[in-house]
């Protein structure tokens, strides 16, 4: 029988050849959504074949690109005689963890961008009248150029690959000596990125990286307009060497898994770069510029530098800032010579993302109110501080607000519950699904809700343990209790979706880890959590958090309300802010360099914290006033 | 008939199946020396095979590396069945013009060096002490490593290929922190090259190239000792695409032309490079640095640029300066990082091996007194000047004096007549060959002997007509009369070695091009020749010229001889210079920028002078007043 595997989750099955594709998805678990009724029309269903060759009837809405990228319609393909790799593209979702980035922006106070005269992008363009070639001066093309940019650019040392001298004498003779020129600069000297035969008034394109342990997005900026021309997310391929940061640290210890993971993340950058080439009909040739934003392992593991020591005690990187580097010297598919900026790191566990949201907050300027970020992904990071001081930490949420810790989670798509609300009577619930479709699991956001929901209506200890009395949905086996969720008859697969005191308590390990660092934080600074002026709430899973509901479970401190703000991703907004002007990359270094790096494992407080809080809200009830006052 | 083709000339033949490959090359007019008489035992025959598989009976000497990288004896080889193309290398031979370049370091003011103080290589190498990682510092390895540099060798800007970043962790621990670096300074930022974990004293290199038209010549030189560990020279691949500069530009006027000169230039010096390292034992990366000197054309298609502009009006190249370059880029096989500084050219005709040489000579600080350099190879360059003004030019001095316009011509090897006199009664001539074998042919400085000899004994006439006396050596057809300098007995070949007399114009018109330059540039400066206090004559010919004899034929003029100095290849002897003294490179770009270019062909005057030297030795006698003396 062929075998299937199916990236980025790497799930592999056998099944008979002549299977429907989307039947072979489905019994391995994938979930692919095929609105049309397998109707070849909605084009939905596509997946990439990454190797082997299925039977395909037709292509239907497929693009003659997209076909000869190897894609197909699930629904239109069955499994031929040979073994097939399946990649399974991640998609924006109308609702959904991946949505609208564009909604980011709009979340972030708009004096925080580039003003119009702060906007100094990485790479620049001029168009430049170079003078004829004479025998009296004696000057070569590349003499005269550099007169030309001297004059009208900057007397900085100016330099240029090997490739623009090869077009040089050409272009300079095209068009009677005007050309246009690309370039950079880093520290005092002009780098020529790339140079055309007259006036090439053509877009050239920026991409803004976010690399995240899960996933990767992407943001294509058009220059010299600066405006954002698409946006796009995938799953970091990376997934399939284990889920969190710990775990692909272990994985890359042997050099050709290091090597692995290096071209994983490569290609799960460079395929949403094909991806923007092919719709936009664009180039790769025309992106000449790139800022990546990533927690310190993910950078690493992008530049192929062993990542160990982060593990290691005293959880040394390899770097925290490293100098501009070169499209092609990394491996992006890029114009080869475009440089690249990696946001600076803090720590080993703070990580260019954190340097690279801050931007979207006022921390930097602020003077007498505190600030305090807070970026939940699978990771969480904290900053807290003003103008004066700033303070960061991370801690590990681990994947149980991602879907990823329980055997109904999932990822934040089309069928994953995100809302849950119970009957304080029956402890029956009623669940919202993304899409309004038939439940299929539960992301994140609706395992707060859950928790907060059972907590808050009684069927849910403060220990974590469920009630023993007498309900419908709870059934008790032994010591442990599980709760039903959503029951066969309405669950898309036909099983029930339950979930377990010992899955209970995973979320409320997180919960805790997350409220710990913030109070340890706040503690070491020696403030009142009161004192907080502003709480952003960062992370592709701030999206459709219900701030009350992570009040209630204990994620967050008991403050006024309107000291919150979701954010949304800020590593992406801030990477696009530093793409845009050079002056934001001096900023950002600068900030990198005056924050203050704790480390909760070596601080022995955290502990104590991180166990006071293993309760919903918490062992110290005093902590959440005002779930005590709703409670009365 | 399998078809052979012998690089790097490109000649051409069929023979038949089972013809061994020194009776082959024969038929081709392709000299093999084989002195031990076909036997295998000298290794003096062997060529490689770059295409197609000849039978080999034994291999002789040759080691299992020469085997696998396709040598073979000639003389234990026979053509195949398949057609083959040859490959015949250049060797060093004892007497020759490839000769001992090592020589060449003798004949230079020793003062010129670079002294012990101004020994500051392109590449240094440092030890350093990196202190150990520590939670508190906050500090990754690469600022450690940023923070010991600035301490320890300079506060620059530092920067490190992402290679470097790879090796960083590793490299930190092994050794408790103990690492090597090898680092190159360009402008005011540091670039490290290199890291390896504890102290590596091991030798590391660095190359110097003469780019010659004709041969490619290389110093290889061991760092820290500055220690010149071996010199080689072979001919420049390129040669099969035509002999002279023009003849290249013309070859290159298609892309893919172009693209095939600039692989058979990379060829001939990667070529040269892989001998070192396989000779003494290296690997191509302990090779660090490298210096190229060229001319003009030689460096642009080195560098893959499109040299046609060189060659029409108003013949502007695309660049005199280049910034340091690397390797990498440039397709060079050493370290990948290793930087590669090329010198500066002056002008179209006058290049970097120029620039280089004058560093042979004391011309940048002579105040008063006003020296020459010439160098003649297949182009003739000539400066003149002192530490106050410098004037150069180029005139084409053709394949004349290398052996290569005469239909018994030959490149200056073994069996090549080198000097030859002549019985002024009988007119018969008395010669002497290179190893002192039969005659095979006349090289440069034979041509030159001859026809001295035959002009002061007097049986060739100043306007290059041979005698109409009786003369067993001169026979007469029609107009034109032939000398036969060895007659067909004492030939290797059995045939009768000759000069015609249109070969002997073309020797006048090629001495008439260099001395009608000299006086020019005598002139436009406005001083007498008997200024001139030191005459450097360079250039790989100018080992074995005669000086007597350029004077005899009017190919230098009329100055007391004890002014004239040969200095060899002072191209790769100033590489060699610049390689370990970056000073030397900072005098030398100074020294390109206050270098008058004149070019000859805009230049009226030349013509007049330039037939007015169409005699021997001149139509104006007066300008030879020593040889009207010897005569009288």
């Amino acid at each position: 029988m062929p075998t299937l595997r199916f990236n980025p989750t790497g799930k592999t099955i056998s099944v008979a050849a002549g299977t429907g594709l989307l039947d072979a998805a489905n019994e391995a678990g994938i979930k692919i959504d095929a609105p049309c009724g397998a109707n070849g029309t909605c084009g939905k269903c596509a997946v990439r074949i990454v190797e082997g060759i299925p039977e395909t009837d037709d292509h239907g809405l497929l693009s003659s690109e997209a076909v000869q990228a190897g894609y197909v319609h699930t629904c239109k393909s069955r499994v031929g005689d040979s073994d097939l790799v399946v990649e399974i593209p991640a998609r924006c979702e109308k609702h959904g963890q991946f949505a609208d980035a564009q909604k980011d922006f709009e979340r972030i106070n708009p004096a925080l961008f580039p003003a119009e005269w702060q906007l100094n992008p990485m790479v620049k363009r001029e168009y430049l009248q170079v003078q004829a070639a004479a025998a009296e001066d004696g000057l070569s093309d590349w003499d005269r150029l550099i007169q030309t940019i001297k004059e009208n650019i900057s007397d900085y040392e100016i330099r240029a690959t090997v490739l623009v001298l090869k077009v040089l004498a050409d272009s300079l003779r095209k068009e009677n000596g005007l050309v246009t020129v690309w370039y950079t600069r880093d520290r005092n000297i002009l780098k020529i990125i790339d140079l055309k035969p007259g006036r090439d008034d053509s877009e050239y394109y920026g991409i803004a990286v976010d690399l995240g342990t899960t996933s990767v997005s992407l943001i294509l900026t058009a220059f010299p307009s600066h405006q954002i021309t698409g946006i796009k997310t995938d799953y970091n391929r990376q997934i399939s060497c284990g889920s969190d940061i710990i775990s692909r640290i272990n994985y890359a210890r042997k050099q050709e898994r290091l090597e692995e993971l290096t071209s994983l993340a490569l290609e799960s950058i460079n395929g949403l770069i094909q991806a923007f080439i092919t719709e936009q009909k664009i180039t790769s040739e025309s992106v000449k510029s790139c800022v990546i934003s990533g927690n310190t392992t993910m950078t690493h593991l992008l530049l192929g530098l062993n990542p160990d020591h982060i593990r290691l005690d005293p959880y040394t990187p390899t770097f925290l800032r490293v100098p501009q580097l070169k499209a092609a010297e990394i491996g992006l598919d890029l114009h080869h010579a475009a440089p690249v900026y990696i946001s600076p790191a803090v720590g080993s566990y703070v990580g260019g993302d954190i340097t690279a949201g801050l931007l979207c907050t006022e921390i930097e300027e602020s003077c007498d109110e505190i600030i305090a970020f807070l970026d939940i992904g699978t990771n969480g990071e904290l900053a807290l501080g003003n103008s004066e001081f700033i303070i960061s930490c991370a801690c590990s949420a681990g994947p149980a607000f991602e879907g990823g810790a329980m055997s109904c989670g999932m990822r934040a798509t089309r069928g994953a519950i995100e809302s849950v609300s119970i009957n304080p009577e029956t402890g029956k619930s009623k669940v919202i699904t993304i899409g309004d479709t038939k439940a299929e699991g539960i992301c994140g956001s609706g395992i707060i809700s859950l928790i907060a929901e059972l907590s808050s209506s009684g069927w849910l200890e403060p220990s974590g343990k469920l009630s023993r009395n007498p309900c419908s949905c709870i059934t008790i086996s032994g010591r442990q209790a599980t709760y039903t969720i959503v029951p066969e008859a309405d669950s898309r697969s036909g099983n029930p979706l339950v979930i377990t005191e010992s899955e209970i308590e995973n979320v409320i390990r997180a919960k805790a880890a997350i409220y710990s660092a913030c109070m340890l934080l706040i503690n070491q600074v020696g403030i009142e959590p009161e004192s907080i002026s502003r709480f952003y709430i960062a992370g592709g899973f701030g999206h459709y958090l219900n701030l009350e509901n992570c009040i209630t479970i204990g994620l967050l401190p008991d403050l006024d309300r309107t000291v919150f703000k979701f954010l949304g991703n800020t590593s992406l907004v801030g990477s696009q802010m530093l793409l845009t002007s050079k002056d934001f990359q001096i900023r950002q270094q600068a900030l990198s360099w005056r924050i203050t790096y704790v480390d909760l494992g070596s601080d022995p407080e955290y502990m104590d914290h991180y166990t006071a809080a293993l309760f919903l809200p918490h062992t110290d009830q005093s902590l959440f006033p005002s779930l005590n006052r709703n409670k009365s």
